[in-house]
């Protein structure tokens, strides 16, 4: 219900688009024998704007961070950005001097496939943690991969780790002549920061660097940093958004109507990516949407929705249906945000189950029902305040352990 | 091993005494039948000090407090304490007027049961939130509370939920003539950031109030403050103290020898429940201690042990004994300490596996067989400091998300 909110926009929503829709970007990918235990999948893939682009990034907070967060960090200060290489299976972290070396060495064969210089080349990993690369088959893969205009669904299944489904999306403004793609991976270790997981983000519109990076950020506040799967913070966490002006016009300039449009566009194909990582994550069964309304600022209110869709003990009773709800308000008072505990309101789907702080009669076969729904919906009111958030999250199964526990072994 | 360092006190700790061994206090449970599905078990007890008692506390800070939390935040800071009544079952939170009025006729009771004023009696209660008390059930209860010297085994039932086993403990100072005696409760909902859970604690000794309440603050932050099961923190955690000064002697006044010995056995006997509850955590098959050295400060060293504590994705790779140790220096790293990726070690048992922030060849076989101990020992050395912590949890395990999605269904 929530979630047509967001698409009421005047942009076009193409959940068959992708990375290489918007004008001028291929994209393609290979199996180059990376990935653990998963022969013949796509492994490596690169991204590729026929001129060069504006970028702008977010990464991981995590202290640890993997080696081509460190590269991509220094080669966005530098200047224009053309192309993106990516592998899965491992996340190129905790693998010190031999790791930086190896990133680089993916951005100089990328480059030279491409014809090139390696500075206009970003790179990203995913996977396992402390493993140093498999070069060698790096090495023969990259000169393998052949771009395309469509090649953007091959990245997309290229990127996944232990993803179910590939998440991508492309957006067009109705009243602009731009078009914005997205492809993102995460499914385990979500629970962002500042940037999140891997996303990666296109587009043809032409875009001034500081207002591209400023709706950058908006962006990931409403979209990827209101997610949370488990609470772990990723090593190689990145969101990246490349701009290559070929669909013409000025440049769009921060306070323009074109930027407000461009906002809208980019927000709702994070959302809408945000929602499948939410709904893709690790043993997830069903997606979990909590609003929180009424509260005393932004912040209080990103707080408590966060707090609330990352407590394990919800999670795993919205898993088995069951409306144990004092431990959603339990959540809510951790959070450490403003709250009167005499003024909440819970309702869970349509159904209203606690007033001024105390449970109301209900229908609790209805609300188990509703718990039992593909997309769950939790609304609390702070009754503090007018300042609104959502987040996404999923349930917490069985599932999630038996994937957690033999992960390498 | 680490455990022992804690036991090389000059105090003796009997795992077998409990919260009625100091003298003068006696303790007493009985089957009310309040507590959901379990019928016969012990959910109402209750604990007196033939002579009222100087009392310090610690609260829950989560916002929504249940009704006996705030009811004692009351009495505490009126004057001395003789007794305390706790049901198990429902936890009387997000109850409203209903749920304070209902804690006060417990104390009204329990007072008049023993023959003292209502003023000198505290009140916990522990178990689903949102539900009101079944008063009548506690009405008929109170008055068939026999106590004695030995009640302090059927207490420790008594507050017992999902609980698998009673946590009690006493400890005697053998260069003093006091003993300290302790029972708690907790295994879901654990993720202190005061005080947590259900802790009573006892002693004979003769303490001014203030040296009491700092002795506290100092133990809880050694032991349940180091503690994480599931992240979540209860509406209804609280550690109590209780001192009667039935031991004789002068009183303990911070800052002589007396004091130190007292705070050392008080350590002592929070530490050894503390370690009770990680080891008992739902679904836990396994204790794990994560040490930390090499710190900052010590704020740095308690939030990185904790952090590592509280990864599900590091409790999930214990559970599996999968060697994944890219986890815990993912866990460090995004604890907010203070942290070079460069310097980082660990050690799994007695297998360092990470030196210089690289990895170093080691025995997998070794590390699987460490995991899979009854305790899991985990140490980082951040070499930036000298501050050290040490946290407690355990293993997250299918169990967990079965105990937790049918808990009131």
């Amino acid at each position: 219900m929530i979630y047509f909110e967001y698409m009421k926009a005047e942009s076009e929503l193409n959940p068959s688009g992708g990375i290489s829709s918007p004008r001028g970007f291929r994209a393609g990918a290979t199996s180059a024998g990376i990935k653990y235990g998963s022969q013949g999948a796509l492994d490596l893939c690169m991204l590729h704007s026929e001129v060069p682009c504006t970028a702008a990034a977010m990464f991981t907070c995590n202290m640890v961070k993997a080696a081509p967060v460190i590269l991509c960090q220094q080669r966005l200060k530098e200047g224009k950005i053309s192309a993106l290489v990516v592998n899965s299976g491992y996340a190129n972290a905790c693998t010190g001097k031999q790791g930086m070396a190896d990133a680089l060495e993916m951005t100089v064969l990328t480059a030279k496939h491409l014809g090139i210089v390696p500075e206009e080349v970003l790179v990203a990993s995913t996977g396992v943690i402390g493993v140093p690369l498999p070069m060698e088959r790096i090495r023969t893969g990259i000169p393998k991969v052949v771009l395309s205009a469509d090649g953007g669904h091959d990245l997309a299944r290229a990127i996944m780790t232990t993803d179910t489904v590939p998440k991508e999306v492309s957006v067009r403004a109705s009243e602009a002549t731009f078009t914005i793609g997205g492809v993102a991976k995460g499914s385990g270790m979500v629970h962002p920061d500042m940037a999140t997981l891997l996303c990666f983000l296109t587009t043809d519109a032409k875009i001034e660097t500081a207002f591209l990076k400023q709706a950058l950020q908006e962006a990931v506040a409403v979209s990827f940093n209101m997610v949370s799967i488990d609470g772990d913070t990723s090593t190689n966490d990145m969101v990246l958004i490349m701009a290559n002006g070929l669909a013409g016009g000025g440049v769009i300039m921060q306070g323009s109507r074109e930027a407000e449009v461009f906002q809208q566009a980019l927000n709702q194909a994070c959302i809408f990516l945000a929602r499948a990582i939410a709904r893709d994550g690790e043993g997830s069964t069903r997606l979990l949407e909590v609003t929180v309304s009424g509260a005393a600022s932004i912040a209080d209110a990103r707080l408590v929705a966060r707090t609330i869709v990352s407590s394990p003990l919800v999670k795993a009773a919205v898993h088995g249906c069951d409306p144990n709800w004092g431990r959603i308000l339990a959540a809510a008072g951790r959070s450490r945000a403003k709250l009167i505990p005499e003024r909440l309101e819970l309702s869970i789907g349509e159904i209203c189950m606690v007033k001024n702080g105390c449970p109301v009669s209900f229908d609790e076969e209805q609300v188990v029902k509703s718990l039992g729904c593909d997309e769950v919906s939790i609304a609390v009111d702070l009754n503090v305040g007018s300042a609104e958030a959502i987040a996404w999250g999923c349930d917490l199964s069985e599932e999630y352990v038996t994937i957690n526990s033999d992960y390498t072994t």
